[in-house]
C-alpha cells in the first residue's frame, strides 16, 4: 500500500486512516449487495451453480465453504455510492451494482481462458480448476445473470436507458479485449508498433467502459438527469483509466506475494502495457535497448537452468530500463491525472458531499492499491 | 427431406410445393434482416470483425467472401412472421429477429468449444479455425451485439419487456446447456440415469427458450397484448421441442452427406438424447442390450483397425436396437405432437391468416428437415 510498490511518482497516501475507512466502505457495500447476489445465483441449476460459487469465492473446488468471498467489490461500491452522491438511497442501485459485478466476473473468467492465465485471486482460474468448457459456460451464466438481474429490476422508466448502458459497456468491453489480444501479435517497434493513443483507446474500452457503466448506472438508477448521468459515467471512465494504469504498474513492479502473480508478470507474458508502449514510442537509445531485450527468446520455464536464469535476468533488466526511460513515471502520472479528473467530476456533480468524499477516497484507494 | 431420414413415423410431407415456398420465405426474411445485421457487425473493430464474418458465413478463413451466408435463419423468420401474424409489419420485429439470431450464433460458437465439435455447417468450427481463445471472444461479441441491437431498438414502452424476454431466454439457454453437459457424466442406467422428464426439461431450456423468445419478441414488438405474447411464446417453445426431437433423430439416423456430421454422430459422442433416454427408461431386454453396447469401450479413431471396425458395428447395432425398441418412433411422435400444439396456438391466436399459414408451414418444414 505504498508508493514504492506502484511507482515512485504517485503521491503519498495516508495508509493508516484512509485505507481502513475504504476497506470498511467496500465491506459495507459488499454486504448490501450480497443477498441479491445469492438470490440471483439461485436461478442456476445445481449442475452449474457450484462452479459459479467457486468463481465467486464462496467455496473451494472441493466444496468447502469459504468466507472472504470474491474480489474487492469496487464496481458495486461505485454504483451504490454514485446513487448516494446524486441524493438517492444506495439501495436504489443494487440491481446495477449486481449487474456490473457479474459482468466483471464474467470477463475475468473468459479472459483467463483467452490469456491462458492459470491463477486468479491466489486460486486456480476457473478453466484450470474445472476445464475450459465449464469455464466458457460459467462465464456465459454470469453474463446471463447480469442481464437478468438488471432487466428484472429496471422495468420502470429508467429500464431502457439502464439496459442500453449495460449493453454498450459490454460491446466496448469485448472490443477492448479483442484489441488487447491483437496487440500481442504486433511488433514491439516500427510502423506496426502499438501507439500510446491506441493503447489508451483499448484501455478505455477494456476497463473504462465497465467502471463508467457502474457509476452511470448508479446515477441513472438514483434518478439523476441525463447531464448528470453523462458526467458521472465520465467520472467512472476516468477511474477506469487510472485503475488500468495502476494495473500496468503492478504487472511489472508488483510484489508477487501481494499480487499473487509471478514477478514481472506482464513482461513475462510479453504484454504491451502503458509503461512499455510509452518508452518504445520514443526513438531513444533506451527504447532500442529495451526492444532488443523484449525481442530476445521468451522465457521457457522448462528450458535449461542457465537459459532460465538468463531470461530472468533479462526481465529484471527490461523492468529497470523501462523505469529509467520514464515509462514507470508516465504510467503513474497517467493514473494520477485520470484520478484527478474523476474527482473533479464527482465534486462538481454530487449533491451529497459525504458520498462524494467517500467516492473520491475510493478512487485514491484504487490508485494506491498493491494488488 | 423425406420421412425415411428423420423417422419412419413422421407423416409424409409434400416436398415439391411446401418446402420450395418455405425456402423462399426463409430467404425473404434473411434479406429483410441482412442490412441490420451488417450494420450491427460494423460496431466491432477490425481485430474481431473478420472472425465474426467467418462465423456468420460471410467469408472463408482465408478472407474470400462467400455468398450463402449463415444458417437457415429460422429464428429471425419466426420473429418477423409472428409480428405479422398479430397484425403488424414484419419490419417491426427486426431488432428482435436480429437479437435471437445473434444469441443463437453465440450459443453455437460456445457449444462447439464445450462439446469439442470440430465441424459446423460443413466448415471448421470457429475454435478449430481460429483457436479457443478467439472463439470464446467471438461468442461474447455476438452476445454483446445481440443485447446492443435489442436495447437500441426497444427504447419505447415495449423495451423493458423485450429485454426481460431476451435475458430470461439467455438464463434458460445457459442452464439447459449446463444440464446437457452434466447428463454426459451420468450413467446410462440405474437410479442415476437421465429420465425422460429431465431430458424434456433440458430441451425446453436449451432449444425451446430461444424459439419461444423469437416468437414472443415478434408478438411483443408487433404490439400484441400480454395474453397473446404468452400464447405465442408458448407456440415457439413447442416448435423448439419439436425441433430438438428432430435434431435428436438426425443425430442418430441423419444422412452424413446432408447433416455434415459423421454417421451415428450422437451415439459416437455418447449423447443422452430423447430416443436413447426413452428406450433406457423401460426395463426391457432391448434396453439392457442397448445399455451393454453403449457401455462398451468408446470409439478411438486411432485405435487398431479391428477395434475401430468393431466399434462402428456396435454403433450400427445400437442405432438399430433403439429403432426396434421404439425410441425412434417416440421421438418422431414427440416432434409431431409439439408441432401440432404449436400450430394450434398460432391458428387460435393469429389475426393475419396468411402469416399464420406461413408460420405453420415453417413449423412443418423444421420438423421434416434433413439437416
Amino acid at each position: 500500500m505504498t508508493q514504492q510498490t506502484t511507482g515512485a511518482h504517485l503521491r503519498a497516501h495516508d495508509e493508516e486512516s484512509g485505507s481502513t475507512d475504504v476497506l470498511a466502505t467496500l465491506e459495507h457495500f459488499r454486504t448490501l449487495v450480497a443477498p441479491a447476489l445469492r438470490e440471483t445465483v439461485r436461478r442456476l441449476p445445481p449442475e452449474i451453480s457450484s462452479t459459479v460459487e467457486y468463481t465467486l469465492g464462496w467455496r473451494d473446488a472441493d466444496g468447502t465453504p469459504r468466507s472472504g468471498g470474491s474480489g474487492k467489490g469496487l464496481r458495486p461500491a461505485l454504483a451504490m455510492l454514485t446513487a448516494q452522491a446524486v441524493g438517492a438511497a444506495p439501495e436504489s442501485a443494487v440491481a446495477g451494482a449486481l449487474a456490473v459485478e457479474l459482468v466483471h466476473t464474467f470477463s475475468l473468467v473468459h479472459d483467463d481462458i483467452i490469456d491462458g492465465d492459470e491463477q486468479r485471486r491466489h486460486r486456480d482460474a476457473v478453466w484450470k480448476a474445472y476445464g475450459i468448457g465449464t469455464a466458457v459456460l460459467v462465464g456465459d451464466a454470469l453474463l446471463a445473470l447480469a442481464l437478468d438481474a438488471l432487466s428484472r429490476a429496471a422495468a420502470d422508466k429508467t429500464g431502457p436507458a439502464a439496459m442500453k448502458a449495460l449493453s454498450n459497456a459490454l460491446v466496448e468491453l469485448v472490443n477492448g479485449q479483442a484489441q488487447d489480444v491483437s496487440f500481442e501479435l504486433r511488433p514491439w517497434t516500427g510502423p506496426q508498433a502499438v501507439t500510446v493513443a491506441e493503447y489508451t483507446a483499448m484501455a478505455g474500452r477494456k476497463t473504462g467502459s465497465l467502471l463508467g457503466c457502474a457509476t452511470g448506472l448508479g446515477a441513472l438508477l438514483g434518478g439523476a438527469g441525463p447531464g448528470t448521468v453523462k458526467d458521472l459515467t465520465g467520472m467512472g471512465r476516468h477511474l477506469g483509466l487510472a485503475f488500468q494504469a495502476v494495473d500496468d504498474l503492478l504487472g511489472i513492479w508488483g510484489d508477487p506475494s501481494v499480487t499473487g502473480k509471478p514477478v514481472h508478470s506482464d513482461l513475462r507474458q510479453r504484454k504491451k502495457t502503458l509503461p512499455i508502449v510509452a518508452v518504445l514510442a520514443e526513438d531513444t537509445p533506451a527504447a532500442r535497448r529495451l526492444a532488443e531485450l523484449l525481442e530476445a527468446a521468451p522465457v521457457t520455464p522448462d528450458g535449461p537452468e542457465a537459459d532460465a536464469a538468463n531470461a530472468e535476468e533479462n526481465l529484471r533488466r527490461a523492468a529497470n530500463l523501462i523505469d529509467e526511460a520514464g515509462g514507470r513515471a508516465l504510467a503513474a502520472d497517467s493514473a494520477q491525472r485520470h484520478l484527478c479528473r474523476a474527482q473533479h467530476l464527482i465534486h462538481r456533480t454530487a449533491v451529497d458531499g459525504s458520498a462524494a468524499a467517500t467516492l473520491a477516497a475510493l478512487g485514491e484507494f484504487a490508485v494506491h492499491r498493491t494488488h
